[in-house]
């Protein structure tokens, strides 16, 4: 998005690895949050082993977090009075060197080679550096970090130095540091986070035995965490081993002599643990086992786990794309962070940033369920569960905030770590009451694509009850018996407060429908929920009549009643320095106006494609083009699903390696902060609900596939049911593969099938040329086409 | 509006005075607002002269403010930073005395008689005391207070005591002091002040001559101001006198012995100045010379200058209610207080609460020119165009604040001391344009009633330019060519951010067409503002095509597009504890329902009268009673106003009570933070334009008086142009009467009338039978008529 000169790509370009081979210091922060490593419960961004220099340190916990007070100029009630914000907590990445008692530091000295490599099948993050020390002493230093997919507490590090040329004397220092110091923010972006400082009150610490074990608190919020290390060491001479520890640094230092030839290699492993209720001396122990348990494994045990365990997701997961070997790559870093922020949650959020960062404070939204969660759901179902078996958890706190916003059943915080509503700023939180819709389809999906009844009844019925009573309470019959949701906020977060947004609407109304049909099959759990006959007709009838506006004028659905009224946004006017325009224009003035900040109406022609017909989804795609800007790293996926479903295939590829490429190629300029999990995983449902044209509903998967000129094949894989499925697209035809399970019907474009053990391949039906649509000056998105020589443009970093 | 069994009434009902018998500490704050003593620049609460016990000690100067940081959990371009809030300064009003050593404090000891007097004409606050203390000595007190409208910068108290039976040694210590220690708020209320502990920097104390002298600076906002006192003594025998100073404090003791039948009396003459800008020697220098020219007046002569003041301006302002006397004495309070808050402001702010209190951070609101300026304008003339010029004063912060948001010409701020917006709540603050048109109409009305061209030249036209400018950048032109204003908030409070508010339409349309008129009225200045004539027409063409919707399906104006098809609030189920409903109900919720807090579409029946016809105004009228629940004190004079237009003159009555009775009752059980300006200039305007029907534009001055049952005569007078009236309704006829000027033309119900130098004397046409509208369940006024047996049933307070 940028004007400037394109510089050399940050990573090279390879199929199943993200390479960094050289070490661009003022890109450090992005390289961090690019090659962090979580399972979904721990988070280690990508810091340089020896702690320094760093963008932004960051370690994780997933739920671990502080409560801080949310401050108001005019207070309000029903405002939220306290925040929460995700901690960086105690770092157990550190591994300092000391080489003739000059510290390891890149900034010094000369750096020969440094290479980074995050490898999407291996689960690992290797290093690899040769270093002359100021004072002119050679090493060469390889590590390889991992944060166990099997073990959920437990990360390790193998460390290696070797001395080059010359012999020398060589100090690690491993380390647990808590409180670190973070750089200042501006604090000037909103969308940025408020870092805490020294958030953590030493409880215990403790040194010796081979484990150095912290305990800390936090101030408010009342949670407790533990972690541990413990060494291997390998070295060929004699060697000085020491333990040692005080409030907020554990330390393990490892000297001996090299000589050219000899390696001094460390295996550290680190665990954590973290708990509001146990005690010290509980989680004292549970990290120390989980130290046993992992060194036990060994670090070699741990690899084959981890690849064990991701050759099983790729299985089911796994997408090809020939001829734009750029998204290849991106796919497969989307899909493999999707996973990490995921796997291993196990019944605890998925933030917006996963655990790479502390963007959003570490809040998880809307976009969990709305565009991350289809995408476990047909590739890794379990974690899709597990993200939803969390909202359950938080079901009480919902329905309390619903009482207290005067309503039945369950509102779901906007924002939230812990399940408390944590927007400050309510016409844009507790307003987009979206999410509740939003949540409940994403129990609907998992339980078609899974059939996974058990959960229909511990998790599913109860949030899909709750959240259609707070829509019936929500809406309101009019005089003329038309069922209106007023004042509500929809996903454009350049409108707010507005009259029946259709998004909403066509949620609300899947919801109350669902609710009504999930109630019919579980009778006995619904009268235990006190669902009467009564009240699920009410659903059924509030559903019915659910008002749908129409501009009639236009041919067109306003985004929500009458914004088709409002004057167009003055785009000509708008230099580009001026985007992301919420950070130069008042919410006033992009509320009253026509500007989209993100697909909306657009995304309700994707997920409630039901509701619309094929010319009305193109003329209203085509009539959204104009006006949306996407500011929002959200948007540029459901852009090029609609983008391909309406047969503008260009214009898809084009949107599908901006969301693709997001954190890649930095193009939002704030990857620092942390990776845009849901933007990642656009990747995946661009090809797959964009290309493949894929859509699932009551048992039944629809495929509409169709390849723009850039990409010569598209090969996808995914899980329906008890059956795990390969679709195969080229330009002309596609294959359909039953890779396990017992077959499941199908439709292809308008053709029926029923895939057994044999494949299928069916003709792609012709595209009816198209004009394409045109964007607001200067937002159109980065070409991908190929140029007039054959060779693709490469999309600007 | 209480349950609770009707209390003793605090004052006694007298036409001219307010007199309160008995003490009650339990409502010493509310009387230190009723007891206000102010000029516009300088504001005493009414305090006990010794200073304890007090509900909330205060002392004011206009535009004398401290700057605050405004917290948000969420920043957004354009929220302003920075808040501004009135700040108590130095206390000049202390006269503390011990009689035999003993300190007078009326919780101690025996108080046998304690009465306070707020003369109306004199423009005094009297109160005699006789008090025993615990040692059993016996004194009589009588202090007169008086803030000067002759002199601005002073105040005055004449201060007597002298023994009963016993003779007493007494010392009287009269003080100065800075940073009094406030009470703790509890800060849940939003309507609440940010109290600034020790807001005041001490720069120079000085104590000697017979003056003593304090000079302070604010921290921030850049302030100095300089408090200064001087004594009088007259004392029958020996007399010790001492002055003495300190950072914060200045004290003269006077100690002396009195035998019975002696008095010590004591005059203290206190003078204050403030500056942004000239040093502390100047202002130091400036309230020793207003202390000597006040001492050259003397206190006698202090008071008669202030009587001559307010003869003058009863002569042009009273009004006379026969057959109820609350209301009688209600609407001269009102009257005296809209005079003090505006008299001397001297191109500054009126405040919502004038300077008798700290509530809402002592910002003025569009309320100033909507309710306050109106009285000012027909009453005391000058002083409307005194607060007009400050608002032209900050022109160009509203310029920049336009600017900022993206729009042509002024946007003056929602909520603001010197000029920049301090509303932290942007949907209910930038978002409410309407007080730009509002501050032009102000402009409009005053230029009519006075027919001054030198103010139209010097400040009407540029802010009557400016703010059509910003009219027409904030609406547009729809497809259909009709004007449109979208996303914005009306006068209701408990809507927000709605397209096409009626009222604002409405009075942005009258805007643009003045601004027209008067550029071609002054094409000379026209020109210097680089008026074009297509800019001019640009206006009439906005106003002619101005969009004002209208629900034909019910036969009423929505308040806003859209607001009659939105769920009407269940008022049944919501208890009277529940109001405010902004207490216990989020916004969101409000915003959405039909509830309306303040008239809003109302009010555009009053003061856009020109667009409605009868019928549709008491069709209107009638569906909005239905809705409103007067959440705020400005909204029952204008309910007052149009029920009498629409024939519901009992209702309108109650209303009147309502407004009227706001702080002699503390209706909203907040009078302790200060008088409500506005609604107490609803009596005036509830009497004359509610009974007396005036009406006035384009120099015509229309009246369609009619008389509840309740009151048997009205009558009123007002200056138009250079004509000064008194116009006196009884239930079937009218009087006109010129007492001054060179006559004008008027209009009686549908007779046009020439009044010259004869009275003209008009049957008042019969009240065709209306059925009664009702109000939200509970939410009736209290009731005003008479019962049975001919005793006025009282309003509970």
């Amino acid at each position: 998005m940028s004007d400037q000169e394109p510089e050399r790509p940050l990573f090279r370009v390879e199929p199943w690895v993200v390479r960094e081979t050289d070490l661009r210091l003022d890109r450090l922060a992005q390289t961090e949050s690019v090659f962090a490593l979580s399972n979904g419960h721990l988070g280690l961004r990508g810091n340089l082993d020896e702690g320094e220099p760093h963008g932004l340190p960051g370690t994780y916990l997933n739920s671990f977090y502080e409560a801080r007070p949310l401050p108001s100029a005019e207070a309000a009630y029903g405002n939220p009075e306290s925040g929460q914000t995700v901690i960086n907590v105690t770092n157990g990445k550190i591994i300092r060197l000391l080489v003739d008692d000059e510290p390891l530091d890149v900034r010094y000295g000369r750096l020969h080679r440094h290479e980074r490599v995050l490898d999407l099948r291996a689960g690992t993050l290797t290093r690899e550096l040769e270093w002359t020390s100021p004072a002119d002493r050679t090493v060469r230093v390889t590590s390889v970090r991992l944060v166990s997919l099997t073990q959920r507490a437990v990360a390790a590090i193998s460390y290696e130095v070797e001395p080059v040329g010359d012999p020398v004397r060589v100090v690690v220092q491993s380390e647990l540091v808590a409180n670190e110091a973070l750089p200042e923010g501006d604090g000037r972006d909103p969308r940025g986070t408020a870092a805490l400082r020294a958030p953590l009150v030493g409880e215990e610490h403790m040194a010796g035995h081979n484990k150095v074990v912290l305990v800390h608190g936090t101030r408010v919020s009342g949670l407790r965490m533990a972690a541990g290390m413990a060494h291997e060491i390998e070295a060929p001479g004699r060697l000085s081993v020491d333990d040692e520890s005080s409030e907020d640094v554990g330390r393990t230092t490892i000297a001996t002599r090299l000589e050219p030839g000899q390696k001094l290699r460390i295996v550290k492993y680190v665990a954590y643990g973290w708990s509001g209720r146990r005690s010290r001396p509980a989680l004292h122990d549970q990290v120390v086992g989980a130290l046993a348990g992992a060194r036990q494994t060994g670090f070699d045990g741990l690899l084959d786990e981890q690849r064990t365990y991701l050759d099983e997701f790729w299985r089911g997961a796994d997408v090809e794309v020939d001829g734009d070997a750029e998204l290849q790559q991106a796919a497969r870093f989307g899909l493999f962070h999707i996973l990490q922020a995921g796997a291993r949650a196990e019944r605890r959020l998925i933030p917006s940033k996963g655990l790479t960062g502390p963007g959003y404070d570490g809040h998880t939204f809307w976009d969990s369920e709305t565009y991350v969660l289809p995408v476990l759901t047909y590739t890794q179902p379990d974690a899709a569960a597990d993200a939803l078996s969390w909202r359950h958890m938080t079901l009480p706190l919902a329905c309390e905030r619903a009482r207290q916003l005067g309503l039945d059943g369950a509102a779901f915080p906007w924002r939230t770590i812990r399940g408390q509503e944590c927007s400050g700023y309510w016409p844009a939180g507790t307003a987009a009451f979206h999410i509740n819709a939003d949540i409940a389809d994403a129990v609907v999906r998992y339980v078609d694509a899974t059939g996974n009844e058990q959960f229909e009844r511990e998790v599913g019925l109860e949030i899909v009850v709750a959240t259609a009573r707070l829509w019936r309470s929500l809406g309101h019959h009019d005089v003329e018996g038309v069922f209106r949701i007023d004042g509500v906020t929809g996903p454009d977060e350049y409108s707010a407060i507005a009259d029946n947004n259709i998004y909403t609407n066509l949620m609300a109304r899947r919801n109350l429908q669902e609710a009504a049909r999930m109630a019919m099959r579980h009778p006995d759990l619904a009268d235990r929920l006190g669902v009467s006959s009564e009240e699920a007709a009410s659903w059924r009838d509030a559903a019915a009549a659910m008002f749908i506006p129409y501009d009639d004028r236009l041919g067109v659905h306003p985004q929500s009643e009458g914004f088709t009224n409002h004057a167009p946004w003055d785009f000509e006017d708008t230099p580009p320095e001026n985007y992301p325009l919420l950070l130069n224009y008042p919410y006033f003035d992009l509320y009253r106006k026509q500007v989209v900040k993100q697909a909306d109406l657009v995304l309700a022609l994707h997920l409630c494609d039901e509701a619309f017909t094929a010319e009305q989804k193109a003329r209203d795609f085509e009539y959204y083009e104009t006006l949306t800007v996407r500011d929002s790293s959200l948007s540029a996926q459901t852009q090029a699903v609609i983008a391909a479903e309406v047969g503008h295939l260009e214009l898809a590829h084009d949107y599908l390696g901006e969301t693709a490429l997001v954190d890649l190629h930095d193009l939002n300029a704030n990857t620092r902060d942390g990776l845009h999990i849901a933007a990642l995983a656009g990747a995946w449902t661009g090809l797959v609900a964009g290309f493949g044209g894929m859509r699932a509903r009551d048992g039944l998967l629809r495929f509409t596939p169709r390849l723009p000129g850039g990409i010569s094949r598209l090969a996808f894989r995914m899980r329906y049911r008890d059956n795990r499925i390969k679709i195969t697209v080229t330009a002309d035809k596609a294959r359909y593969e039953l890779l396990e399970g017992p077959g499941l019907k199908l439709v292809h474009h308008a053709t029926d099938l029923t895939l057994g053990d044999e494949p299928a391949e069916i003709a792609i039906p012709p595209l009816p040329p198209r004009e394409p649509p045109t964007q607001p000056a200067g937002r159109e998105p980065a070409p991908r086409r190929i140029d007039p020589r054959g060779h693709e443009v490469r999309t600007p970093s």
